[in-house]
């Protein structure tokens, strides 16, 4: 065990995109004090970077999620082994994934943070990658809120993204045609040829709007949205009766300073019977193993592609995390400190 | 029977509230020609004002709504009486509620136009005020897609509408706390006293989003919404992790040239699992019968409060209809033409 924490704190509120002055470094040496009950020691080896974290360092307000103090370590999803438990379902020595700390060591209540013994044959990697909160994310959208039935035309923007492309599989494996909104042709040709999508659009060089109604002729049964503004816009307008849009994340946004204005045309969502629902993957966490089960079995036997863009070193998280928002990520993004 | 038949058509198409100059006045006389297969004809009684009218005027759009093509007899719900029939499920002298059109003599397809038998008792008043499709509007929204629950903290903007204060009411019979938005004392009262609403917020006195936050201290469940705007996104940001929103209608921008913003804040919706749903009446038409039972039992047991403004002739169907847009009707606007 090494005898020195590092952490990462929140310095500063971000100002859009978070900057290195937003984060201070923290170095101190570590004696493990024992955990206090129901509580569990973890050692960190590999975090997940999701958007959602840039909005936990907003200063609290009004949508309901969680904000980190000033001064406090970064929350995000992790995986490491447990090094000490307080609790009676944890034990020394268990490979856990759960919401951690940006530090070598977090000190965590299991039952506030979805923490969870990974499953033999999952490492630490895949534990927040493939398998992690992101895939679940999208398995548990695309077939809970979105309710997909066989035949479904079903649109996915942040299509290349993790929780995009899992939910835009799932769908496909669920009987959907498939269409999938990205950024660049390689994003583009990943989801055709090795995601299996029925076509994709390329918002970098494509004109979205005229590709989604040209695409949809008969409309859109369930959207999966992870982007939100003038994507989800584009999409309520062409919604078939009935539809569901599924609001995961709206990425488009989570650097502004005001919430950006929600689609237009509620009038399409009275007279089509249309269903817009927000939900957060923890809603679901007593069905996590069920879902693990069933994203292993496809992973393994070939028939869920995934993409893991897995970078080193504790010193860099603040600076990954950032290519979160500008694209410039391939596949699901995770810090390996396990050096 | 009468041999002339008037008519109210659609002369022009109306920009922002409907002017006398948007309807044409068409008088002729009548010989009833048999009807067609799976046809009936039925001679209006009372008409229906509803505001989804005013939407039908509008050109053919991306809202999922019909449009009366120019020229074209004005669509409205309506009751009667069927004068002749060439449908298995229809004979002459039915009494009838239905969609119809602005005139004496409609030629109708049941299966197009939720058209039922009236029940022993209701009268033609009734039938399309009380037991009519805005209360039924009101029943399935607040029930189906609200899917309230005993203790549910419920808000009702346009409450004292008559969708509104139907859904209000059968909240409150449901057990839940219910507050009701409304303009003016004397609705404000009504639905007080009347309709035993737990709270009301007059929106032409008071501020609505101050008042909601000091009502709804830990949060809106189920928002029922009729009106749109900023009322809507007042409720959103004071939405309880969960809670449904339903969207009945739009009144605020019915008259709009342009859709208006829908709400901001849809990451309110992701975090706190919020659901977000527009209905038609008429998606529930299977089940009009057993809700009929309800409300009846409701009605006449004196727990349902309902106000009808019924107002006569056939020569004011267009000024009588604006009086929905201006909150100058008490209750259900209903024109009777039994005159």
């Amino acid at each position: 065990m090494r005898n020195v924490n590092r952490q990462w704190r929140l310095a500063r509120r971000p100002s859009g995109n978070a900057v290195p002055q937003d984060f201070e470094y923290v170095e101190a040496n570590y004696t493990m004090a024992p955990p206090g009950d129901g509580e569990i020691v973890v050692n960190n080896r590999a975090f997940l970077c999701a958007p959602t974290i840039r909005n936990w360092m907003d200063p609290p307000g009004n949508c309901l999620y969680p904000s980190i103090n000033l001064g406090e370590v970064i929350m995000g999803p992790a995986s490491g082994v447990v090094v000490a438990s307080g609790h009676p379902s944890f034990c020394r020595g268990d490979r856990v994934a759960t919401i951690s700390t940006w530090q070598d060591y977090s000190t965590i209540r299991p039952e506030e943070s979805m923490t969870r013994v990974l499953p033999d044959g999952h490492d630490f990697i895949e534990a927040v990658g493939v398998f992690g909160l992101n895939s679940l994310t999208g398995y548990f959208g695309i077939r809970e809120i979105g309710a997909i039935q066989p035949g479904d035309q079903v649109l996915v923007s942040g299509a290349a993204g993790s929780a995009g492309s899992v939910a835009a599989q799932v769908a496909r494996l669920g009987g959907c045609r498939v269409v999938g909104i990205a950024g660049g042709t390689e994003k583009c040709r990943w989801l055709r040829q090795d995601c299996g999508l029925d076509a994709v659009i390329d918002y970098k060089s494509e004109d979205v709007r005229a590709r989604i109604s040209e695409l949809f002729p008969d409309g859109i049964n369930v959207f999966f949205d992870n982007v939100g503004g003038d994507i989800l816009q584009a999409a309520v307008d062409n919604m078939a009766e009935f539809g569901r849009i599924v609001l995961c994340g709206q990425i488009a946004s989570y650097n502004d300073e005001i919430a950006p204005e929600g689609p237009r045309n509620m009038m399409r969502l009275i007279y089509g019977g249309i269903r817009m629902q927000g939900f957060l993957v923890g809603h679901f966490a007593d069905q996590f193993d069920a879902a693990l089960r069933h994203l292993t079995e496809w992973e393994r036997s070939g028939q869920l592609a995934h993409r893991e863009d897995v970078r080193s070193g504790f010193a860099s998280i603040p600076s990954i995390f950032n290519s979160l928002f500008d694209g410039s990520n391939a596949g699901t993004l995770i810090v390996d400190i396990d050096d």
